[in-house]
């Protein structure tokens, strides 16, 4: 299908590579144009990759990949444009990661708690269905979960049924053979706040090599 | 050895019966003399159970076990008093839930994110050497990892190497192999906002016979 992949660091990067390979069309959307990663995107990707700005990414997706920095998230869908978005299945793997008090960095505080990112943008775009998933791990494992001796679990969660059936389908084609679905967006706020959890984890390791799996009776 | 359970609830009680089982000596401790529950446990224990309020069961402790409710936990803790804690190890197994915004239930917000109900408990006793651990997962998982197919993880954080050892050392009498530690206790930041999401997979699986685990490379 047509992708739209909002951001072109390493998880902008790897998700619009990812998706090319399994024959999606890619266009990965950045702020400015002529952008150094998308354009090495597109030369190293093939026929099936294409770049843009915000807005031109957006337009061409007929699915949307929300994959920059949690703090310039709704910044970057405003750029992006309502119009494009709506009507559309929005993927948010964003975390509202707030560095201003050190490291690790806690979660920016409006949107902690008792709110989320995923829910913030699923109110801001009423007529875009937002899935959230793939935050709770790195890049690389997003798109190969059979890097790790098990490959542990990916959550998703969203409004609409359809919506998380189709990013489910995409998880599949992943590698994820069954993504635990958490219920509505609110559940975001879970999958963000694991975030804590993983980033101590990080520090522990020394690696990002690992996830989260749950082991039941 | 010697170990004040404060608290006489599911967790309270699982964790008592178990220390007993495994030879330490254990005063219930409740908020009010003759607790039916406490009184229940000295009698279904045996020799090694006694049960008294809260002082009593933090004076007789030479380790304490903090297993009451997270909403009170500072008011316990008041009720053991100050001198009964000082020089001991103080195990932190509570969450700091609020139920006053419906199911499932947020963290209490000025103990969210930035701060924790672990280190808040730290600050208040500092004379205390605090470890958090185990508040992630159901209490009768706390002290029998073996009832799910695998035993997932347990968690431990505080600021005293020497505390932490004698907690991974009755981690280890409960099953568990191979306790991670995650640092200092401000690390009780990430453990506390692990429940959100812990409180999910409960709704979507409709038991707590669940835990994390960590996978690796």
């Amino acid at each position: 299908m047509k992708i739209g992949v909002l951001g072109t660091g390493m998880v902008g990067q790897s998700l619009a590579r990812k998706l090319a390979d399994l024959g999606h069309e890619v266009t990965m959307g950045s702020r400015a144009a002529r952008n150094l990663k998308a354009a090495e995107f597109v030369k190293e990707t093939g026929p099936n990759a294409r770049a843009g700005i915000f807005s031109e990414a957006a337009a061409f997706g007929d699915l949307i990949v929300l994959a920059v920095n949690g703090a310039v998230a709704l910044e970057a869908l405003a750029a992006a444009g309502e119009a494009n978005l709506a009507g559309k299945v929005l993927i948010d793997i964003t975390n509202p990661l707030d560095f201003s008090n050190g490291m690790p960095p806690s979660l920016i505080p409006e949107l902690s708690n008792t709110n989320s990112l995923g829910e913030t943008i699923q109110k801001t775009y009423p007529n875009s269905r937002v899935v959230k998933a793939l935050n709770t791990m790195n890049s690389a494992l997003m798109v190969d979960p059979s890097r790790l001796s098990e490959p542990g679990d990916v959550f998703l969660c969203g409004n609409s049924s359809d919506a998380k059936a189709q990013v489910s389908k995409i998880l599949k084609e992943f590698g994820w053979t069954q993504p635990i679905d958490l219920g509505d967006i609110t559940a975001a706020r879970a999958l963000e706040q694991s975030l804590p959890l993983w980033l101590r984890l990080w520090g522990v390791f020394g690696t990002t090599d690992f996830n989260f799996k749950i082991v039941r009776g």
